[in-house]
C-alpha cells in the first residue's frame, strides 16, 4: 500500500473516538424536514455542515436557499492535472420521530447500546455524511487529495427533493464532474459489502375523501349517507387483490419482466426470508404470488396505505359519522414504470370506483422512476476494490427497495451515473423508532472510502 | 285552564331569560365523560346539579359514586295520596368536541346566534335537563307539585352508561315509580312535536390489527408483509356489500321485517329525503337498498366507522409501513337482533378474513339491544295532550335511529316504560361541532313539561 494511503488508514483509526464524539453534536440537530417546527433546527444543521467543510479548508461554501429547506454546497480542486472530479451528494434532513414513544431513548441525543448508537438520521444518512468528511479529512491528513471533490448537501430528501432537481438544472457547469458518490444505501449485513445497482421508483399520494358536511351522529343518520371512513377502506381494499396484486388499471403495463440470469442473481444474495422475517419481526411474509422476498423488494412494485386517518380515534366511544377521511397511498415503482402514468391509472381507478354523492380530492408528495446504474463503470470499479481490500470479500450487487430520486436527476442534467453505496444495515430501523448506526461498519466505512478515493 | 297551572304557564314566560342566563352557568362546565382530563368537570356538573335540586327543594339529594363518574339521585314527594311518582332521567355529561377548529365559537361559551344558542351538550342533553327542572320551579310557583318527582341524572351515558344498570339494580326499591320521563330525543321540526316509540341498539366495538414488530421504511420492505392499514381497510370494506348490505354472517338473521302498516306510518311523517339531505350536507343519500331514508334510519340496522388510524398523517410524507392499525366500528341494531350474537358474527367474520401473520384485537365499548316503547301508556296520552295544547297540532309517532339504552333498563329492572321526548331539532349538531339548541322550541317545551305533569 502506497505509503500516504496507509498514513491516511492509520489516521482514521486512530480518531476515530475523536470522529464519533463530533458526529454526536452534527447529529444531536433535529433537522427534520417534514415539519416546519424544525426549521431552525435545518439550518442550524445546515450551518453545522458549512464549518464542517470550511474546517476541512473547502472553497466556495456556500448555501443556497431553496424554496424550503437549503442546499449547501462547498467544492475543492486537488490541483492535478487530469484528476477526476467526484460529485457528493448527501443530504442532512432527517425522517420525523413519531410514534416519539417507542424510542427507548432520545432520538436527538446519540446513545450508544452495544455496537450500536442510537440516534434519528445516523443511519439515513448524516452519519454517512460524516464517514465521508472523516474520509477527506484522513485523506488530508497525509498529503494533498486524489481527486476534485465537489459537495451537494440537501435539507429536503425525506420531502422528496422538491427544489433539488430544478436547483441542479440551474447550476450544471458548477456541478459538472466524471461521477457522482451518493453514499445513501447500505450494506446487507455487516460482513457483506454491498453495491446497489436498482432502485424502486415512488409515486407517493394523499387522498381525502368528503361525504356529509359535516360530522354526523351515527344514531341519526346512520344508514343514509356514505361514510367517508367506510368509503376510503372500500377504495383502499379495490387496490389490491387477494394475491397482493395491484389492481389499478394498467399499472404492470410496463413492468420489465425479471429475465432468468436476474431471478439467480437474486438466489446468490446472502439473504432471504429469514432475514427479512427477522428485519421486520412479523410473523409471517406476504406478498404477490409467485415471486421470491428478495424479488418483492427489488423488482416488483408494490402499494402501501403509509397513514390513514378519520373521525374518532381518542380514548372511549363516539358514535360518529366522521365527515371526511384522508390516506397517504404510496407506491413503490420498477423499471420501465411510469410515474405519471400511474397516478393516470390510480387517480382513474379512484374515479371509477368512488360512490356518487362522495368528493374526493388528491395529491401527490413525490413522484420519479424507478432507475438502474451501469456496474461496469469506473467509478464502480473502485469501489469494489475499496471494499473488496476492507473487508476482504467481493462486494454483492443489489436492487434495493427505496428510492434515490436524485440518481435519475445526476443521469439526465448531469450525464454522469451515481456509485450508490454507504454503512447502513437493514435492521437499522431508518424510517421508524430506534433508528441505529452500527458503528463497526461505519468505522469500515470510513476506511472503505478512503480507499475508493484513491482508487479512482 | 286551572288557575294553577296557567299561573306556572305565566311564571315560565315571564322568567324564560332568567332561565336562560342561568342554564348558561351550567352549559358552560366542559362535562365531557369520555376524556378523564375533564373528571372534575365532571364533577362540577354532578354538583351544578345538587344545588339546582336543593334550590327546588328537592328531598334527599345525593351523589351516587360509580366506578367513573357518579349519578345524581334525588326526590320529592308531593303529599297528595294516590299521586303518580315518575322517575326523571338524564345524563350530565356531553359528547367530545373534536374536531374542535371547526366550531364556530368556544364550545364551552354559550354564544346566542339568531335563534340558537351555540353550546356543546346543549341539544344532548344539559339544556332538556335545565328545561325540566325550570318546568318543576314554575309549577312550584304555583302551587304544589301534582306528581311525586325521583330524578336520576347520570355523568356517563356518552360511555355507553357501563353503570348505570348494576347501579338500578342495586336501587330498585327507591326507584319505584309508574312512568319514566326521558327528555333525551327531539322533535322532528320546530312545529313538529314528537314522540319517540323505537329506538335502535348499538354494538360499539374497537380492532386493532398488529402486523409488523414496529414501522417498517416502504422501500426495504414495501411487497413482503401485510400491511396492517391495508389490511383493516380489506377488513371493514368487506363488511357491506355495494348496495349498502351488511355481509357479517348472521346479521339479518333475526331482524323484523317492517310491516305495511309500519311503512305506512312512515311514509306519513312531514319529513323526507329533502330534509335529511340538508341536514346532512351531503350531496346524495345513499344506504341500502328497498327502504326509504326514514326506514333506514329508524327500522333498518346498520355499520358504521367512527373512527380509523394508522401510520402517519402528519404534515407531508412518510414512508412507512405502520406495525399496527385501528378502527372504531359501530352497528346499530333493530328488533330482534341480539347484541351478543351480532358481536360474535363481527368477531367470526374477521377471524374467517383476516390474513395468517397478522393479529388481531377486539374490545367492546358498549352493547345494547333496540326497543319499542307502548304507545298506548296514561304517560304517553299525558304528553300527547301537553304537545297539542302547546303546538296546536298532534305529535307524530317515531321510531328513531339512536339507542338509549336505559329505555331497555328500566322496562327490565323497574318494570316501567319510558315517555320519551325532548325539544332537540335533527339539525342541532348533536356529536359533531357546533351543537345548538333552537331556544323558541326549548321555550315551548319548558310549557309542554308543565302541562305533561298536570296531566298525568
Amino acid at each position: 500500500m502506497p505509503e500516504s494511503r496507509q498514513q491516511a488508514i492509520n489516521y482514521a483509526k486512530q480518531n476515530y473516538s475523536q470522529f464519533v464524539e463530533e458526529m454526536k453534536t452534527f447529529l444531536a440537530i433535529p433537522s427534520v424536514s417534514t415539519d416546519d417546527d424544525h426549521r431552525a433546527d435545518i439550518l442550524r444543521a445546515a450551518n453545522h455542515l458549512v464549518s464542517a467543510l470550511k474546517g476541512l479548508s473547502f472553497e466556495r461554501v456556500e448555501i443556497h436557499e431553496t424554496k424550503r429547506h437549503p442546499i449547501v454546497y462547498a467544492e475543492k480542486n486537488c490541483g492535478k492535472p487530469g484528476a477526476k472530479t467526484v460529485l457528493i451528494y448527501g443530504h442532512y434532513d432527517v425522517q420525523p420521530v413519531d410514534p416519539i414513544e417507542l424510542w427507548e431513548s432520545d432520538p436527538f441525543t446519540p446513545t450508544q447500546r452495544g455496537d450500536h448508537l442510537y440516534v434519528r438520521g445516523g443511519s439515513d444518512m448524516k452519519g454517512q455524511i460524516w464517514a465521508t468528511l472523516k474520509a477527506i479529512e484522513s485523506i488530508q491528513s497525509a498529503g494533498s487529495l486524489p481527486v476534485n471533490l465537489k459537495c451537494i448537501f440537501e435539507g429536503e430528501e425525506e420531502l422528496g427533493s422538491p427544489n433539488l432537481e430544478a436547483w441542479i438544472a440551474g447550476h450544471v457547469n458548477m456541478l459538472a464532474c466524471d461521477v457522482v458518490l451518493n453514499p445513501d444505501t447500505g450494506m446487507l449485513a455487516p460482513n457483506v459489502p454491498t453495491i446497489v445497482y436498482g432502485l424502486r421508483g415512488l409515486v407517493y399520494t394523499e387522498i381525502k375523501v368528503h361525504g356529509p358536511a359535516h360530522d354526523l351522529h351515527s344514531g341519526l343518520y346512520g344508514g343514509v349517507v356514505h361514510n367517508p371512513a367506510n368509503v376510503i377502506c372500500m377504495l383502499i381494499a379495490g387496490m389490491k387483490d387477494h394475491d397482493g396484486r395491484i389492481t389499478l388499471p394498467g399499472f404492470y403495463d410496463k413492468v420489465l419482466p425479471l429475465s432468468p440470469e436476474e431471478r439467480s442473481q437474486f438466489e446468490r444474495l446472502p439473504f432471504g426470508d429469514e432475514d427479512v422475517l427477522k428485519q421486520t419481526g412479523a410473523e409471517q411474509l406476504w406478498g404477490e404470488k409467485g415471486f421470491t422476498s428478495l424479488e418483492r423488494i427489488g423488482a416488483r412494485p408494490t402499494l402501501d396505505v403509509n397513514g390513514i386517518y378519520s373521525g374518532f380515534i381518542g380514548e372511549g366511544s363516539k358514535t360518529v359519522i366522521p365527515a371526511w377521511s384522508m390516506a397517504k397511498i404510496s407506491m413503490r415503482l420498477v423499471p420501465d414504470q411510469d410515474p405519471v402514468e400511474i397516478r393516470e391509472g390510480f387517480i382513474k381507478y379512484i374515479n371509477d370506483n368512488i360512490p356518487s354523492g362522495v368528493r374526493w380530492e388528491f395529491k401527490e408528495h413525490s413522484s420519479n422512476k424507478a432507475c438502474l446504474v451501469d456496474l461496469n463503470s469506473p467509478a464502480v470499479h473502485a469501489l469494489t476494490k475499496a471494499q473488496e481490500t476492507v473487508w476482504g470479500t467481493l462486494p454483492v450487487y443489489k436492487r434495493e427497495g427505496g428510492s434515490v430520486p436524485v440518481v435519475l436527476t445526476m443521469q439526465k442534467l448531469l450525464g454522469v451515473e451515481s456509485v450508490l453505496t454507504g454503512f447502513s444495515l437493514p435492521d437499522d430501523n431508518i424510517h421508524a423508532p430506534n433508528e441505529r448506526m452500527h458503528m463497526p461498519t461505519w468505522k469500515l466505512g470510513i476506511e472503505c472510502l478512503i480507499h475508493f478515493f484513491y482508487n479512482l
